[in-house]
């Protein structure tokens, strides 16, 4: 493939990979504070774009609405062969989840906190955006696969809960969803990288895990991001789930 | 002002309004299934951006992915003087709040579904994106005012309640804070018009009240967006609150 786009929320998780690869800042959309890097990767030209800061907070814009629109104007202008969400996620110890496991979507993305109770919209709101397959990618990294499922909150509710038990969700981020979604509409293959930084269901806070381990995840990360790079520029999009 | 842009989710909420217009469809971004229509209106081009239908589900594109983008892509294209987020919402009998009442947006919009315990991220996930004062418009048309909280669900849980009690909102709706985000970072003025379908805190449920009410707050939307419109149009953003 020719172009891959990463999408990724927050510069802490962006900061190792961007030095890895030697990305060089390019012009992003105005007024939007994103902030996008390009590099040159085993012949592959890869776009970084980081939601980049909230000017009146102070804080990364994590969420779905940023990363809706970062992933759409990445998109139109680089209209690359792939577009992966990377980041930090939560994992559950009753899926079999580590901290600073390794994870590649599958199959699809959902959302957790879009109740909408109405035939055809109940659906809609679960959204269920189809993952590019990626069983040989992930077989030959030694990586694991999983639903993920994304919402708005950091925390983990009894809504939540319900949701995420209906999918089968193993994976928990804030913007994957909004990014997959984004990408069925323009045609592009979308694949998740998400390393784990809490278990929701540990017995430890959600923010103190959080907090503690994102600088591990996000190095774990890295590696993880740069070694499906280099496995997937010289081949093309259905190699990545073997079929070919 | 010379141009207005009103966003809007549900191809039900925008008939009336088109109707009435006499709005013409026009050409809106591809692959995205908005849709984008225009009419004059006493002497000010209005450009009706509706979020569309999703291909996949049939059903309209509710919620704050599809609005921020819609709304920065209408936005970037229109350079209106005034962005309108209008539709319709639930209320609450103990804000006082009544079917088919008409509120506009005051002093901010907020979400109560962004739940993010981390100092900083807290207060990005409200959000707390400025409303245009709109203190002289609100006399004028006798319409009420109060804040507007978003969130992605039809619903509303415990966290929502406990977040709605901590910003003192009085109009709940899917929409209006991504719409607002999207319109501080293009530095356009905004404006909430959002009719009552639903009381949060009545005893009926809230899916029957909104499919019971929806046309009937479509047409009180309706003639209070032509009302807005119309008393805006020889007027400057600063007019409508009153400060000139």
């Amino acid at each position: 493939m020719k172009r891959i786009v990463i999408v990724m929320a927050m510069g802490a998780e962006a900061a190792p990979v961007l030095e890895r690869l030697g990305a060089v800042a390019r012009a992003s959309p105005p007024s939007l504070s994103f902030g996008w890097y390009m590099a040159e990767r085993s012949g592959c030209e890869v776009v970084v774009a980081v939601n980049g800061r909230d000017p009146r907070h102070g804080v990364d814009k994590i969420g779905t609405q940023p990363a809706a629109l970062n992933t759409y104007l990445a998109l139109e202008q680089h209209r690359p062969d792939l577009v992966i969400t990377a980041g930090t996620a939560g994992g559950w110890a009753r899926a079999g989840g580590r901290i600073g496991d390794v994870y590649l979507s599958e199959t699809h993305f959902v959302y957790h906190d879009r109740r909408i109770a109405i035939p055809g919209y109940d659906s809609y709101g679960v959204g269920s955006y189809p993952a590019v397959r990626a069983d040989a990618l992930a077989r030959a990294l030694g990586l694991r696969q999983g639903i993920v499922t994304t919402g708005n909150s950091l925390d983990e509710t009894d809504d939540d809960r319900r949701m995420i038990a209906a999918s089968g969700a193993s994976v928990k981020d804030m913007e994957a969803a909004a990014v997959a979604w984004v990408a069925e509409l323009l045609d592009v293959p979308i694949l998740a990288v998400k390393a784990i930084t809490d278990l929701v269901d540990a017995h430890a806070d959600t923010v103190a895990q959080f907090e503690a381990n994102l600088a591990m995840a996000s190095d774990r990360l890295c590696e993880a991001l740069v070694a499906v790079i280099d496995w997937c520029a010289p081949r093309s999009v259905a190699d990545l789930g073997g079929l070919s």
